[in-house]
């Protein structure tokens, strides 16, 4: 990324001094697939030879027998950006519904409210692991007719977030079913993929189960699937790079989006080479790709110890049960709060879960979202936080934690 | 840049051999006003220090008393994005109008048709060079009225796109009047603010056209301002880095701008780190600064002959007219095409402009986009072109389009 960006560093006599020969390659290769340079702005879509390394990626993961069509992939700035752009094609007014999951990320809520379209709620099954409940969805379908809203498109986050969750390849098989006999858009939230702490439910994307059913669903369901640099084990947030691959989606709304993507003239190109890293990793074989495995599974072992640590920590809580974080890089803990504690919060005019956790960021410093930022069911509560402090701090914050707890239980149960 | 990709490398110990010790020194202090590092989000603002720093160059360009309050200037992926953000904000439902000038780059009229908003158009006076015709805008808000919308804001572009004109103070001073009196939001976008090819009409920014006629303007006009890494003499497109600063806006409408900005997380913090060198150049006296001041000089001269070949060579073909390139990249001739060509376009189903740019390009190779792409008065034809290719080819386009017009005239005269 050094070298790419002052390309003139190549032709420097000593460049070896501070690059070793990988590398110096790799930063021409790289080059190589932005043809305008880095300065310039590239396709709309993001540089070609890019879109066509996340094909490949793609094909590989998935094991399918052609590569992704290119075109039918964007390179974004994050895939949040790619979200908004799908929503937008979708939404043509309030009668145009969403289903999105309780509890979601509030980028959907927020962009469907932007884009003048309704959302239509269904429930993750906390009892089941935050399973995806189809019977529930199609009570969800039939609630949103019923106020005059017609589902076109589904959400689903896999890993969760904030739940955390893995969904099993048994509920992503009813799902695609349920979208092909609905006629429904599936928008794939993959954007945790990397981020898997057991191997009970590994990763399996939306993408392959359609694959693995075969006809008429693999050829019936309409699928867009957003992945980012910022998660993982790369976590380049700050780059603001990601994709969305449409798969099933008509050519002419393919051309919609593209247009409008060309409003904005190009996503970032520096976030568009690191998707080329990330999709396309040095060689196997090579010193540079064994270095990398080995930094990717160290991150990913310590993950899993404090997805761990942090779940066992909240069910050691009176009156709390936390799904242990099976993926993604959240713990979602179900706050079972005493009557007392519900009126003292009413009293300060404010939700049972944001008394709890405005309680425990001034006793603490500990900082968590409230469950009711990303919805839940009625009459429950929750709150989110992430497994991201170091291991050594962890320990400390699940200490913390507990004494905290263990107050704030004496003085309201 | 570099550095800042891998700041590892300032550790390294031969880092000198690559990297002067003024640009070590620049990245080290690049690096600290990014809290997070630039693998993480920035806050959704973009970095209050470099935010400071956009604020210290509003000020010093304009003289200003006071500097910029930081916090109303947000850091964007592009100026595009900033400009979508604020029609968002401005825009309720298709009873909210915004004005236009006609010709326009057409991010607006995308925009706020994604909005769902009305565009109201204002003609530029093209025999006044472009000049903006405040009596007209008023007649465009009456028009607007009369169709059941209310202007809420409105656009200009100075130096012009794709006009090419540079407006003059006094000019620019009818249209805060004319803003304060219609009670609308001016949206400035100055992008091109540093490409100025002549010394009659220089660079004035609206803030500091406000800033000069005092109260009740100073503090009585809403203004927002619009500023890119991707023109001027930097010209990084591909960072995608920009900035808007509200200037006059309610406390209210900002926070709420912000909120919007959050759902995207943060702008690229690549795009943050560009633009601070932009606003933020090495010191006056420096080496660093004598260099840069002297490659500006040389693209600047160059520019300014270029922007002359091209209108005079508009000028010299039988029945074009264009005004001369003051700013900004491009020339936007007049084409008086004859009835017969005009008749073969339909003929063709095509616009008459249209028509003549797909000849040239089939002709030439020299690719330039249709007036009809900009809007232009009923009745005439323009295209658009820009001034960048370099000195030696601009000679050659000159001719080729001097030899393909005089075909043209023959073929249709």
């Amino acid at each position: 990324m050094s070298l790419v960006m002052s390309p003139g560093l190549l032709e420097h006599p000593k460049v070896g001094e501070l690059f070793s020969a990988d590398v110096v390659q790799r930063a021409k290769e790289t080059l190589a697939k932005i043809p305008g340079g880095f300065g310039a702005y590239s396709d709309s879509r993001g540089s070609l030879a890019i879109r066509k390394e996340v094909a490949a990626f793609i094909k590989q993961r998935d094991g399918l027998a052609v590569e992704p069509n290119p075109d039918h992939i964007f390179l974004t700035d994050g895939a949040s950006v790619g979200v908004r752009s799908c929503l937008n094609a979708l939404i043509r007014d309030k009668r145009d519904g969403v289903l999105v999951p309780i509890p979601q990320y509030p980028l959907y809520s927020a962009s469907i409210a932007l884009y003048g379209g309704s959302l239509v709620p269904y429930s993750l099954d906390e009892k089941k692991g935050w399973q995806m409940d189809i019977g529930g969805m199609k009570g969800a379908i039939a609630k949103g007719q019923a106020r005059g809203v017609n589902a076109r498109a589904l959400v689903f986050i896999n890993p969760g977030n904030p739940t955390g969750q893995c969904l099993p390849e048994a509920n992503l098989r009813e799902l695609v079913k349920f979208a092909y006999h609905n006629k429904i858009v599936l928008m794939a939230d993959e954007v945790y993929q990397e981020n898997i702490y057991q191997d009970v439910t590994p990763f399996v994307s939306a993408r392959k189960v359609m694959k693995d059913l075969g006809e008429p669903y693999a050829s019936g369901v309409e699928l867009i699937s957003f992945h980012t640099v910022s998660k993982g084990t790369l976590g380049e947030c700050g780059m603001r790079g990601g994709y969305f691959e449409m798969f099933n989606i008509a050519q002419g709304t393919v051309d919609e989006i593209y247009k409008v993507a060309s409003i904005n003239l190009s996503p970032n190109v520096v976030g568009q080479a690191m998707m080329s890293l990330m999709v396309n990793p040095p060689a196997m074989g090579t010193p540079a790709r064994a270095g990398l495995e080995a930094e990717k599974a160290a991150i990913l072992a310590s993950l899993r110890k404090r997805a761990h640590m942090m779940t066992d920590g909240f069910n050691s809580l009176e009156g709390v049960t936390c799904n242990f974080t099976e993926g993604a890089m959240y713990s979602f803990p179900q706050l079972h709060l005493p009557a007392k504690a519900i009126a003292a919060a009413k009293a300060a005019g404010k939700a049972p879960d944001v008394f709890y956790c405005l309680r425990l960021v001034e006793a603490t410093g500990i900082s968590t979202v409230p469950g009711s930022g990303f919805g839940q069911e009625e009459g429950t509560f929750h709150m989110r936080t992430t497994i991201l402090p170091s291991e050594e701090k962890m320990k400390d914050v699940v200490e913390r934690l507990q004494k905290f707890h263990a107050a704030f239980m004496k003085e309201f149960k």
